[in-house]
């Protein structure tokens, strides 16, 4: 039988970042900007009173006590790393991003948005510093103006380009967002309706070999606030339209399995922890593997802050009991290696495997 | 208190090569020359008739079955890697061998031996494989002619600048060995006796900053088939001449503690389990970090060559076993972050940790 190859470093990242059932199940710590704002809130000053320190406290605490639990840990290279990689369990693999928080505005009215990649940081500085796999954010809609469409996907093909280069995975996450003048925000019917399509069609531009991309981080394709089952404020108390039911929300998941290239796996983008398991269940059960899940996990821990001991108890307590809440969830994932791209691990080789692989790896 | 600080590629690392207590209990099968004797021994072959498959087969085996046991597994890049990494499991960390299989003879009466760097392989690769650490075997004594004194401490001093380079721990593999004319060969009294010095002055000269070393893989500093309590074919039937007492044994192995400036580990050197079990718990009880095994734990698979599944079979029970009564061994084995190179956990923090560091590093 003919075998799906891979170089050492892009296997030996996948098989890390998945635990032993094979499935990602990945805790995401590398939010700035947002994470800002929760500890100002907390703490009632203003976002520019929470700097270095206090940013790198918060995710040392998530990384000390969360990371033993996931199969692999996202920090960013700004407040993470440093002071947090020390407190990596040695069974999480290291994840670093490679984008700067926040983006640039650009394209039709100024409603667009440009990724901007991190200044004096890189693959190379992210391989060096013994990462597993490299992350990428990425603001993107198929529909965005021609110039933006393609700034946004030349970044994109650059760390691709990176990843391969110093043989490390490359994991995209892509994510829609509202910039038409028919979309009031992503908390409207008008985007939900929309926003099946809009993640078929980043996950279906993203599979293409020319990324080099190895597993998308993406949302989930349906807004569960707008369906029909909970559209009466079940997840936060708050009416809206329905536009669809829990059978759309199992479709769209399916339908990104099937053009989706690679392994996918769900991100958690600030839901509460309820949604977050439903997102979570449904796709695994129609072909994702596994999540990358961030605020969802942990954003309740910050309203103790600065208070470093209850913050503590919160992440020992509840923080570790959304893992298994997210396990549970997840039970249905799908292995990456019985994804349609490889089959099954007895399908996958080392490229080039041989005597002389040595020699010419 | 003063911080220890480690760049982020170092650290990673040592904490995934040493297991959850901060021990490293890590396995070697980078062996080629050695196992293809042994493999042709078994089948009743010539050595040249065990080739790439057959090699490739038994450490792929080895790999697949015991690699879930040690914290970390040493491998080679010729017949090692291409067939074996996928059987790595995620929770044991990566070493590479960078040496050749072998060595040049040179100096006096051409007794001695100068190491052979792998052609068409380096640093740089065994870092873009997915590496944790990269191994170097050295044959060295501090009393070697002057010339191939310096040609081996440039080829450390070349690994360690690499290693420095990619950010990647150096594990050095400095072995002692008989080449003079009062040196019959390493199984005499005379060169028994001489010994405990041998490895001491390699552990203190490889621990000089300019080489880079970050764990020292030592012999064990006497050979215990000449200790009074052993010498009477207790390990192998073979009497011989009592040199020195197991009292020796652990006075030598404390003194290479205090010269040591880096975690140390026991290599097994092809000795049996019985005799490697006192090794290590000698070494342990004085102050090394662990082992790093290889024939001890897996040589009598290879009896079973050709045969696949007797092999298969023996690997799950002895080769497991094996681990257990190694585990134990060392249980007084320091965690390497005791080690008086750093004192504690809390010593360590990551080099230039602070809001500049993702530029700086």
């Amino acid at each position: 039988m003919e075998k799906i190859v891979l170089t050492p470093g892009k296997l030996k990242g996948l098989i890390k970042l998945a635990d032993s059932e094979g499935k990602f199940r990945m805790l995401a710590i590398d939010q700035r900007g947002s994470l800002q704002s929760m500890l100002a809130k907390a703490a009632g000053k203003n976002k520019e009173e929470i700097g270095y320190n206090e940013l790198a406290l918060a995710k040392r605490l998530v990384t000390e006590y969360l990371s033993p639990y996931f199969s692999a840990t996202l920090m960013d290279p700004q407040f993470g790393v440093p002071e947090s990689l020390k407190y990596l369990d040695r069974h999480s693999a290291l994840l670093i991003a490679r984008e700067k928080s926040g983006t640039e505005a650009a394209g039709y009215k100024n409603n667009e948005k440009k990724t901007v990649l991190l200044h004096e940081w890189n693959i190379e500085k992210i391989k060096r510093a013994g990462a597993d796999a490299a992350k990428l954010l990425l603001y993107y809609r198929t529909d965005n103006t021609e110039e933006v469409k393609e700034y946004q996907e030349n970044v994109v093909k650059k760390v691709g380009e990176e990843c391969k280069k110093y043989d490390l995975p490359f994991v995209l996450e892509p994510v829609g967002y509202a910039f038409k003048d028919d979309e009031p925000s992503t908390d409207s019917p008008e985007f939900a309706s929309k926003k099946p399509e809009i993640v078929l069609n980043i996950a279906r531009e993203f599979s293409k070999e020319e990324y080099g991309v190895d597993i998308l981080k993406l949302e989930f394709p349906v807004n569960l606030k707008f369906v029909e089952e909970f559209h009466n404020g079940y997840f936060d108390g708050k009416q809206r339209k329905a536009v669809y039911t829990l059978k759309d929300a199992e479709d769209a998941c399916y339908e990104i399995t099937k053009v989706s290239r690679v392994p996918w796996v769900i991100l958690s983008a600030g839901v509460g922890m309820e949604e977050f398991i439903h997102n979570v269940a449904i796709a695994s059960k129609e072909g994702a593997s596994g999540f990358l899940a961030g605020r969802a996990v942990w954003k309740d821990f910050t309203k103790y802050f600065p208070n470093e001991s209850d913050m503590v108890v919160w992440l020992k307590t509840s923080g570790v009991a959304n893992y298994y809440k997210l396990y549970e969830a997840s039970k249905k994932a799908v292995p990456f290696y019985e994804h349609q791209q490889f089959g099954s691990f007895a399908s996958i080789a080392i490229k080039g495997a041989g005597e002389d692989w040595y020699k010419v790896f």
